[in-house]
C-alpha cells in the first residue's frame, strides 16, 4: 500500500494528503516526529522532513512540491496545476507564497511555538512570537480576500493546488483556533467552501494528542 | 524585449538567468535592490522578491520555481527537468534542497551579512552568523560529493535544473571567496564541468559595486 510518512499538523504533509485525496489514490498514513531524527526515515529523506511519500513499488519520493507535481504527472485524472503554461505557474507561485512565506509568517510562528515546541520539550511558548505570527495573519488573510474577490478559485476558475496549498496552512492555524474569521468574510466564504469537500473531511478528524482543536474547527458552519 | 528583474548575487535569479541561457532565450536583465520596496516592482510581485521574468507580451511572472517550470513547458527544447515522473521527482527534490535548505544553512548566513546588510545599511557582519554559514557548508559539499560520485550530473545522467539550482547558490557563496575547495575535489570536479559550460560564462562575469570577487571565481582553473 502506498504509504505517507506525516505529522499531522504539518502544513507541507496536508497539502499532500489533499492533493492524494483529490486524486482518489488510497494511502496509509506514517505519522513522524521528524525532529526524532529517526535513523531508518533519514534513509528516506537526507532532509530528514515529512512528507515523505513512498509508492507500492518501493519508489521514494521528498518535498511536498516534488511529491504533488509527480502525483499530477503519474495520474493526470483530475490535474491539481492547470492547463496553459503561464496558468500553471500563476498556479506555482500561489503554491510557493503558501508554502514559504504563509508558512514562515503564520504556521511556522503558531504550531511551531504552541505545538512543536512542546513536543520537542523545548519549554513554553514566547507570546512574542505567538504576537508576530497572530500579527502577520492578517495581511495573509487579505490577500486570501483579495484572491478570492476576483477568481472563482485562488489561482483562477478551478479549484487548484493553490487552494490545497493555502487551505493546509489555514487548517493547521484554525486547529489552534488562531483564525479571526470574524474580520474576513470573503475568506471565510472561500475556506467554507474547501470544508465542504469530501477530501478535506478526513483531515479535519485527525487529533493532536493532548490537544484537541477547537469546537467550529471541523463545523461546516463557523 | 523578455525582461528579467534581478539582483546580481541572488542565488534565485541566478537559478532563472541560467536557465534562460540553457534554453537559449534571449532577454535583458533589470537590476533591483528588494528590499528598496519599490511601489512599481511590488505591482510585479507582491512578494517583493527577485527573480521577476516579464514576458514580451507582458506576462509577469514570479517564483523562481515555477518561472523555471514554466520555462520548460512553454520552451520545451532543451528540456531542463527531465523525462520520467520519478526522475522528474528527483530533479525537483534537489532543486528544493538547494533553493531552500542551502540557501537558508549557508547563502542566506554568508551573502546576507556579508553583502546585503551592508547595501541595506544595516551595518556590519555577525561573525557568529558568518561561522555558522562556513561550518554548514561543508555538510553540504559533502552532499554534493556524495551525488556526483554516482551521478554523471547531480540528479542523473543529464545535466538538470538541480545541477542549476546548485551551482547558482555556490556561485554566489564562491563569490565571497567562502568555497573551501581544496577539502572537496569531487564536489570541484562537477563544479568546473559547470563553470565550462558557455550558459555560465556571462553569470561569472557580474560584478557588485565595491566588491570584486576573488581571483580564482571566474577562472576555468581553481
Ligand atoms: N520544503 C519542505 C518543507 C517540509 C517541512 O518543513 N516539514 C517540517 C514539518 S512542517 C519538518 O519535517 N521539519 C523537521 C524538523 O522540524 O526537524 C516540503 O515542502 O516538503
Ligand atoms: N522563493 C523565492 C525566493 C526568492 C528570494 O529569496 N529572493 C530574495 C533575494 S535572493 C529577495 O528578493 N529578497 C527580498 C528582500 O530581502 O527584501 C524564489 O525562489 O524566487
Amino acid at each position: 500500500m502506498r504509504r505517507l510518512y506525516h505529522f499531522a499538523l504539518s502544513p507541507h504533509c496536508r497539502k499532500v494528503r489533499l492533493a492524494l485525496k483529490e486524486k482518489a489514490l488510497d494511502f496509509e498514513l506514517a505519522p513522524i516526529e521528524p525532529w526524532a531524527a529517526d535513523p531508518d526515515f533519514l534513509v528516506l529523506n537526507p532532509a530528514g522532513e515529512v512528507p515523505v511519500l513512498v509508492e507500492d513499488d518501493g519508489t521514494v519520493l521528498a518535498e511536498s512540491q516534488a511529491i504533488c507535481e509527480y502525483l499530477d504527472e503519474a495520474y493526470p485524472d483530475r490535474p491539481l496545476i492547470g492547463f496553459d503554461p503561464v496558468h500553471r505557474a500563476e498556479t506555482r507561485r500561489l503554491v510557493a507564497w503558501f508554502d514559504l512565506r504563509f508558512h514562515a509568517d503564520v504556521t511556522n510562528y503558531l504550531v511551531g511555538e504552541k505545538v512543536i515546541k512542546r513536543l520537542k520539550g523545548e519549554g513554553y511558548p514566547e507570546s512574542a512570537v505567538i504576537r508576530a505570527g497572530q500579527h502577520n495573519i492578517r495581511y495573509h488573510l487579505d490577500y486570501v480576500s483579495f484572491l478570492s474577490e476576483r477568481r472563482n478559485w485562488l489561482a483562477g476558475e478551478e479549484f487548484s493546488l493553490a487552494d490545497i496549498a493555502a487551505s493546509a496552512q489555514i487548517a493547521c492555524v484554525d486547529y489552534l483556533g488562531a483564525i479571526p474569521w470574524d474580520d474576513f468574510p470573503l475568506a471565510r466564504d472561500w475556506y467554507a467552501r474547501i470544508k465542504s469537500r469530501p477530501t478535506f473531511r478526513s483531515l479535519l478528524a485527525d487529533q493532536v494528542r493532548g490537544l484537541p482543536p477547537p469546537k467550529h474547527y471541523a463545523d461546516l458552519d463557523f
